[in-house]
């Protein structure tokens, strides 16, 4: 562990920000699962969430970037546990879902507790996830196509927070509990 | 062709955005060549350009929504044509590279003529399409992870541009000049 090295895990650590993050729902394209991840790193989410229902280890893509190391996946039995995990630490759940009640996802304030529910590949966020959420949210397309990549969509909203959160600040001091920080920093540092 | 089909594609070609586009360098995985064309189409992207050094016709990907029916893909031999091309028609060329003198994405006007230049999974945008390129472009990274995905990175800057063409009412009105509108709705309806 050289000290740059060591200097460059406090830095990202430094901006992790535990209050917002994704639950994937069933999004089983290891690709995406690991753009996805990636993209989460690089605006500071310190856990993601998964509903897998096979119950299996998800597996990554060799094109991750290796985000996998740095980004906490917790993966649920299902989407009511998920949900109730997030609500009880203080999340809204938004649901990137194409419905008639979404709103634009530049409306949503995601300087708050905010957790980016996504849908699967083939099928979008089911009926059930989609009562859990507190709201939904869309990308406007103006195309003939009917959805975007999910990764794709999750990076949109994600990159919308992360410039809500630069302009309030909320990068430039630590936002980690002292505990988890420095957990984290001597399992990063020591794997 | 009902009248409700054909009221789609011309809702749609209302949107089109004839100075807004992307370049591929040598993006050659299907699901980020389809992803990026599915991302162009919903933000109004009318021909989307591409670098194909091996001189083949790019395959797509099942997932790419049918994109590919929707954004004109122009293939260019290399990338000092490509660029060539889009500077004749009045583009400025933005490398979105990872580089010392690049500016964040957020600061550029995408109202104006724009070509957002991506550059290859592996080895990003190459030393002589960086020379080429008007500036560069970086959309601030806080992880671990050295870079994005392709398709998450195209999305990310699109849809900056889509923001801004929005605020200023370039969806509000057709922007093909009317041959080009009437030939591509000719197109569209029988393919
Ligand atoms: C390929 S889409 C699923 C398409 C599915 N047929 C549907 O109608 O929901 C996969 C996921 O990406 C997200 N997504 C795609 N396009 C979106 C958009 N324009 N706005 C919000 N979320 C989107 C949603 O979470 C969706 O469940
Ligand atoms: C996986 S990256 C290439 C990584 C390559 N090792 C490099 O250093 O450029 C593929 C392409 O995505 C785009 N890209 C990825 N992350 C980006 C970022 N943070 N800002 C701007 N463009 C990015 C660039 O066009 C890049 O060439």
């Amino acid at each position: 562990m050289t000290p740059e090295r060591y200097r460059r895990l406090r830095d990202v650590l430094d901006k992790r920000q535990p209050d917002l993050t994704v639950l994937m729902e069933n999004v089983h394209k290891p690709h995406n699962l690991s753009a996805i991840l990636r993209t989460a790193d690089a605006v500071g989410v310190y856990e993601a969430h998964a509903v897998n229902p096979t119950g299996g280890v998800p597996t990554f893509h060799d094109t991750s970037g290796g985000s996998e190391k740095w980004v906490y996946l917790r993966v649920h039995p299902n989407v009511d546990e998920a949900v109730a995990h997030l609500k009880e630490r203080g999340f809204t759940v938004y649901a990137a879902n194409l419905s008639e009640r979404a709103l634009d996802y530049r409306e949503v304030d995601y300087t708050l507790p905010s957790a980016v529910l996504l849908g699967a590949e083939k099928w979008g966020v089911s009926p059930r996830a989609a009562e859990l959420a507190d709201a939904d949210v869309v990308i406007p397309m103006m195309g003939m196509v009917q959805s975007l990549n999910v990764s794709v969509a999750a990076a949109v909203i994600l990159f919308e927070a992360q410039r809500q959160r630069l302009a309030s600040g909320l990068y430039d001091r630590p936002r980690l509990d002292p505990l988890t920080y420095r957990r984290t920093l001597f399992e990063w540092a020591y794997p």
